[in-house]
């Protein structure tokens, strides 16, 4: 049996966290280790008054004067500027509007109609699949175009990648396996063939360091509320690299992305810059909400995180190797750091059974269908000592085989 | 000078008024009379409590659980059948999602797909804008498609309704105006070209009685963050007839429209029913807030509603008219009631300074450029008192001109 850290080694690993200061900004539950921040993300404390000031003082007392005088006019702009950072984006590249999915047909449209005479839209069968049912949308909308996926029509995005590909999606980190990609690498592949890439951000803003601008990214969209805690379905952001913003356009042209929303004109023209990619109003509640958290994320140092992040895991896959051969997991989450996400997935044929078991005994992670058990590491509140329970209760459970008895739930129902 | 009502019988009038109860669940600032509720609705007093416990025990303290024990997961679905019966759809053919711009995207996008050979949309020149700059972006992803408009392209919708009309998108009000359409005869009138219809509902829903089935109406859209009183930004809704549901198809093909979205599956296959309507999540804590609101709409007779609404602006036309001759004012709204949505628009050439003025003083409307002073009544919270001191103070500004003194402010703002 391999060795590994002990008690004592773990607490000194805590103390000398120097992200541990955030820990007391969240709330977390006595006696639970949550590991489904990479799901949704936990509430900032500071979400609650910030949260009550927007309903109280700006909607009950300014009323409709809040949208200046609360600067909600402003919000999606600000606050994606402030995801940017997080993300290597310079300032005017990153808007918060809308869902995920939804920009992400923003995004294929663009990068569609930047490669006239393209027709191929690339992404992995692997993909989180609403990035695929998007881009199926998108195919929907322009005829002639196809959805070519990595694992099905090809082995790999570099074999499939031909001069009729307009635009490349992919998943930054994949939401099963947790792999990263090598943004940078694998964009200039894509540029050297001639097509774009959407990067899907979803399991990386927050996770760790993320290189848009240095990685000559064209279009990235991402969701708040796991890694970012920005609250249940807080809205997503989207990135559009500066070069591509006077030409790209996309067909969701509602008021908000237009040049002078408030002259009421009757034909559309597109605002400058990141705004263009914005629809209809936003949900101002939930945007105030995110606020608090980026309130948070503006004093993160984005190397120390990933730095937090990589020891999280590697002490996560330690232990589990140290402490439960021979029960029956297998890792699915690469051991080398520069293609691991914040999250490691373990399978087990009794998947299922075993996550209801876990979270019954305060270890939240979450499962996915047939047999993964995947458990999200999110820097700023999860610490050494979590991820030593979390292996300790895992292996109690294997040993002892307690899931036999786990309470029957459905679809991840946690009752 | 015409007679009108004096103040006796003005607090006859809200005293005999059934939904006067109704008042004390909003949250109304002492001094002001709020006619800005086409625009944003004020705040339910129930919505912080509501929104509190989204956040503190749904978010906070359940976390990812929440999707199931708070029932988050069907709160579109929940909230959606609860608005259906206001705008007159028996349920499962309302659903709460996104924007009213994107949900335009979908309802078009579908209905162009119900009429295959057909490439025109019609729709107002006099539509609030983001219906044709939505238009305009399905047109863009249509070969052959085109919008023509009303009042650009022909004089009237009738005349412009030929075999290539796949759709018209109607303003059901009229934003500027108030002008109410008669839902069931345009219709049957569209029908009867073979054309299909979306109603885009923004100022009549929570406005007045919508009888979406009655009058066969094909499609339907709306915010819920005016009359409905949702909160900023809250998410939108969508109708989608139920003779169209098992044929309708929109592009915005997003996993919360899958028919499995927890099977992770590859390809897209819609939901059954309205649920294909759906694309990514939405913001729950938005949601919450919407559903205090929706609490207090469960108990409003849609007819008591509209005889208030219509006494109101009665009142109000007849106090300007009394009360205002020779000041300037030009009422742009009809008189006929079944022409007249819940609000009315007055144009000054000094509208704007007016306005400000007015704001300055505690009346709170809004204007629209050129020259339009606009008035929301919101049945479930103004009274006939709040009508006459509006026009006193309206007279009062006009009669000594002390909108002159008003100070300037930016696109509305109200500092």
């Amino acid at each position: 049996m391999a060795t590994f850290p002990d008690a004592a080694a773990i607490a000194a690993m805590d103390a000398q966290d120097p992200l541990r200061r955030f820990r007391d900004h969240f709330v977390l539950n006595e006696g639970e280790v949550y590991l489904d921040g990479n799901s949704l993300g936990v509430a900032p404390r500071a979400a609650y008054a910030e949260l009550d000031l927007a309903a109280r003082q700006e909607w009950g007392g300014d009323q409709i004067r809040s949208w200046n005088k609360a600067g909600w006019f402003d919000l999606p702009l600000a606050l994606g500027h402030r995801i940017g950072r997080l993300i290597g984006a310079a300032p005017g590249q990153t808007i918060v509007a809308d869902t995920t999915s939804i920009n992400i047909y923003k995004a294929l449209h663009a990068a569609i109609g930047l490669r006239p005479g393209r027709t191929t839209i690339l992404a992995e069968a692997g993909s989180f699949p609403t990035d695929l049912y998007m881009a199926q949308g998108v195919v929907s909308t322009i005829p002639g175009a196809v959805l070519k996926l990595e694992g099905v029509d090809g082995p790999s995005i570099e074999q499939l990648l031909d001069d009729n590909v307009a635009v490349v999606l992919l998943n930054h980190v994949n939401y099963r396996t947790g792999l990263l990609h090598d943004m940078a690498a694998m964009t200039a592949k894509i540029h050297a063939a001639g097509a774009l890439v959407v990067w899907d951000l979803c399991h990386t803003a927050g996770a760790l360091e993320v290189t848009l601008d240095a990685a000559r990214a064209d279009f990235a969209v991402g969701c708040s509320y796991k890694y970012l805690n920005g609250g249940p379905g807080a809205p997503a952001f989207i990135y559009v690299a500066e070069r591509h913003l006077p030409h790209a356009r996309q067909p969701l042209s509602g008021w908000w992305g237009h040049a002078r929303p408030f002259a009421f004109e009757t034909g559309y023209e597109g605002a400058e810059g990141i705004r263009r990619f914005q629809c209809g109003t936003q949900p101002i509640l939930s945007l105030r909400a995110m606020k608090a958290s980026l309130d948070l994320w503006d004093e993160v140092d984005m190397a120390e995180l990933r730095t937090k992040s990589l020891a999280l895991t590697d002490l996560f896959i330690q232990l589990v190797e140290g402490r439960c051969t021979g029960l029956g997991l297998t890792l699915d989450t690469p051991r080398t750091h520069p293609l691991r996400g914040s999250q490691i997935a373990l399978r087990h044929e009794n998947a299922y059974a075993v996550m209801q078991a876990l979270i019954e005994r305060g270890v939240i992670g979450d499962f996915r269908a047939p047999d993964t058990l995947r458990f999200g590491f999110t820097p700023l509140y999860i610490g050494f000592a979590d991820v030593a329970r979390a292996v300790a209760v895992l292996e109690d459970i294997l040993r002892t085989e307690t899931w036999k008895e786990a309470r029957f739930a459905v679809r991840g129902a946690v009752t």
